[in-house]
């Protein structure tokens, strides 16, 4: 069951690398909403492989068909099923791969968790691949959060050392996720996207890879949102967070930095505004007891540098339990952190939606 | 059902901090073990308050008393049942809590959340003190887990600036454990103890707080424990984790410093040593995919300065709705770094003895 | 995890026939509401044993304690947890049980699966005392279920041979729970109580028992309440009943006998009263696809005769794997029809205000 | 969430009657096993429309297409998913259900609950065709089964007024599912059979429709599967088999009838036969404690007739509020029973494949 995930919402990823198909069923949903299926592609372009040098050549259309759920294009209130077709499938670039597991990958843990029974192609259930239907069902989440007011949006704020500046946690707006939307890579400030471009172009020549950090804010979402204890937002949002493969940390609000503060400048004062209650300063990112405050929800997300690289690697071979050496073929992002953002965003808006939904129980 | 945990056990912690008593039903534990009490008193006297200077002043004896569970001293199939009566109850100290919500507390969120019904007495069930049964939860579990080899250990890399050594990742062993259970401070360098303890001192004569990291390893986990995407390790662990209060942030292996890394050197090469896969470096923390190598589990927690101190402090008062200030009384550690170590070990084992029944559904 | 239930609320029973204690602790109840304690107190009394020469001897008070989740006699949203100390205690009546197991009874089954380390004193967490917490619960939803309007209300339809009326499933109303209420048993018809009397005391002085069904009723619930397929309705309404001791099957509307029906006569005509959709017949059960349809929910439950009988009985020793004879001390209920009444009622509350929180996540 | 279920595997069905396909993933599956496909296409075809005269003519080839699970035909531990397109789709028969709803279809409480979006078509997800999922799955949890040793087989125990004779609860055999399988209808006396096909041929002819009761056996299940209280088997069986449309009504063992009878024949006597521990009688049905016995569990399940039939019915028009009748055209079966055997099979194998994970944790 590890594949699925809500309470309130059930999201269910299924698929391989290079298995028929990949896809994802949401039950759950309310019904009545008219399924806006641009804004569901558009949503997949953002992730979507093979548009930049950038990122791995591996071409993939990546249409989403409806199975169900739908009636007369409107959410009906059955599960909603949603496939993509894989297309561009070169099972053979991965052959070694049962034999002589990659460094950084799963394939041995699948190895060992599955008995040699896993499909080491391409990664199999592991591979990034399966992000898609994540995105999938954060694109239908961000629409039903939209209908609430709640907006979701992130950033890429490092890869590497090339830095991003921060939302402003106080007053980040929508304004802000169109700005982002704008430059080349998902960004706040124009000048990191020439920095993060150069240094990705320069691991990949060294047939290396890089990491970095998103930076996602949920705006607008209603303060009294989650729960005490193990369903608090925190809880939620990582738990569907490090579905995404590479992701290696998460922090809320002032995160790590915040534990070299005293008290008195980490505590957030209250004030009223307009008659609303806010704070004057956001360390605590919008959370407090896993329970929103009104204020935006801000959390970062490390993403490792992506395993797969040109370069040849120490590994063992399985079969003979001695040491061998592994050069990995293939296609690959070399810094998958821009194709991340969306993935964030999808993760968030699917924790915060289930959040919401165990919110309006006890309107 | 926020405040319970787990697929294969269930941990449903219950109270208030000033409710007649907390405690914990714990079902699908396997039956038959001997459950040693005393490891679970002296499990529970780490975390306990009232024991140093540096700790808050409110003194609870924190007997454990179990309910069920239990025939003839072993477990026995049934959920195991566990209280502590609150003894040390001073209800009147917090009468304010209600209308002028603390800073950086869970009190304006909850009042929104429960609508003005909440407890506010002593945080209620947001209070630390809820702790003491996730702590009974996990003394449990890592009795099971200790039976299966498998152990886990913490210690306080950092408070404020004062900064610990790490845990080796590669060979981090029981003994390590043991030495860190020795200093004054569970640290591994003992100089390090006495840096926090004056900065804490410092902090609490300035009516001020401060955070910290904790950092935990579990070793002997055996290779393939864990599930893809939403179950596996590093989703179960936060899950469980940020069910502390104050927990703002979580990383595995190199977490947020290994995305400055490039992929050649994050990557951790396989070895054979003794007919056993191991990895040179423990960059992964142990996981990958969600599911374990064989190497030791490590992950790090950020926790946020007290948000309860001793200055004024700007908040509003909700009746009025208008700026107010607040002056904390009531009873307070200035740090709750070291209080949290055995409750991030608490969490963890809950987290990994959950995944480890898992695996063995599949052995 | 198999003695908590609930997707909405979460409902963890802990405790054994002679432990310290037994109880409940109830997860995910909405704040606000005033907790009348005299009402359940009354619904305890309604199952508590000992009051009739028709039932066990055994005296407990089955004082509700309280221990958390109210906050000035309120529910204050964090988990109800409640406790009843077991007083009347004999063991030592049932020292022969872990060897010779009793017919009907889950002692030979429990000895599997816990490998001889299951409580067998009183049937352990299978004695019929554990529906002490369940009632609590029950209790704790009836309360809430009549804040929104609904009622819930059964009877003892047969015991034995003795049969009772049925409720009119079109038009069964709080009157008649107040009228079964007033009767010496659970019945519509004061009559039936006289011969199920004169059965029990029968079966009681031959050393033998006795079983029956119970009807239940839960009236004035909303349309539109369940789920589809897995989660209907029937669905969770079994999955609650059937944690009661002894039952053995569950029928909705028409039940069994409806399959002899023709379609035509089966089919239920819908009707508009006074602007509102009705049925003029109801076998359905108030139940259409697992949702409610505004008409009462009408469901039969079948209990077994006590499997405790004072009459000699043939089983195996364990330990010789022969065949041995049993006679059963203790003390029993010749027919725990009557005292089933309130635990039907309680599973029922338990699993309708499950499902109406769910069907306010989407108003 | 509702079209979900499993705690050990997850089980989630998904389409309506005229989707573009419907389908199924489960999650959760052991890896390793070599999918028998033709298995799963004739276990399909048990439950296929259109074979006979006496089923609906509705003709669907339903192929099952893999799109993932699998690696080199083998479970390889992702998620199984499983679609099967909707070819034979006429919409336009169904136009007037919106307005006009079926007697004793979910065709009233689907529009409250969804608020007029549901898919009205062919009863949408609500539709008996919802099965063949559902089927799908229990195909492949039989075949996992099987490897443990473990056998499922149901069969007609009556239609309207025409009754089959019952599995001998004590001795049922592999042998007698597979005399039920040669008959024209799943039944055990082959005149049963000749009785049933004239009644349902009557009742066609008559534009009415008739119900009835099948039975299902799980033989040589281990003892100790199953846990006390709301994971019991009979919990579990029940929360899966009431997840087929038209089931009203389930029994274990004895049943309804047991209740008649005195506690000491109703009560199983125990006997050791070649070193295993048996019951002489089996009115437990298999199941004591919620826990199995090593006895063939038994159950009984009652469909009610098809609401589907051609004769003129009173209903309501939902915009005019005002009486209404209606011819419901379309293709139906006078009596589901036959094509409803495979699928309690199917409901049956997935309850028990789970409860089998869970006991396999404690091994």
């Amino acid at each position: 069951m590890s594949s699925g995930w809500g309470k309130n919402i059930r999201v269910s990823v299924f698929g391989q690398s290079h298995s028929e198909a990949i896809g994802v069923v949401i039950d759950g949903l309310p019904a009545g909403r008219k399924l806006d299926m641009d804004a569901i592609d558009a949503f997949m372009q953002r992730r979507a492989p093979g548009k930049t040098p950038l990122s791995t050549a591996r071409r993939e259309p990546d249409r989403v068909r409806i199975l169900s759920g739908l009636s007369g294009g409107r959410l009906c209130g059955a599960p909603l099923a949603a496939v993509i077709e894989n297309k561009d499938i070169r099972p053979a670039d991965y052959t070694a791969i049962s034999d002589t597991p990659r460094p950084g990958h799963a394939d041995y843990t699948a190895q060992v968790k599955y008995k040699g029974a896993q499909d080491s192609s391409g990664g199999g259930h592991f591979s990034g691949r399966l992000t898609a239907p994540l995105c999938i069902a954060g694109a239908v989440c961000l629409q039903l959060l939209e209908d609430e007011g709640v907006r979701v949006g992130a950033h890429i704020e490092r890869i590497g050392e090339a830095a991003d500046k921060r939302f402003d946690p106080v007053s980040v707006s929508p304004s802000d996720f169109k700005a982002v939307s704008e430059n080349a890579l998902p960004v706040i400030d124009g000048a990191a996207a020439e920095k993060m471009a150069l240094l990705i172009e320069r691991v990949k020549s060294q047939g290396d890879s890089v990491g970095g950090i998103v930076e996602c804010a949920i705006i607008d979402l209603p303060a009294g949102v989650g729960e005490p204890m193990f369903e608090g937002l925190e809880n939620r949002i990582s738990a569907a967070v490090f579905a995404i493969p590479a992701v290696r940390g998460i922090e809320f609000g002032a995160g790590f930095a915040g534990c070299l503060m005293p008290g008195s400048a980490h505590n957030d004062s209250y004030t009223v505004a307009d008659g609303v209650i806010r704070t004057l300063t956001n360390n605590h990112g919008g959370i407090l007891g896993g329970i929103s405050s009104g204020m935006p929800v801000i959390f970062r997300t490390a993403f490792k540098p992506t395993p797969s690289i040109a370069k040849t690697q120490r590994t063992v071979s399985l079969s003979r339990m001695k040491q061998a050496d592994i050069t990995i073929g293939g296609r690959h992002d070399p810094c998958i952190v821009p194709r991340a953002v969306p993935c964030v965003e999808a993760a968030a808006a699917i924790a915060v939606y289930d959040s919401l939904l165990e919110y309006r129980k006890y309107l």
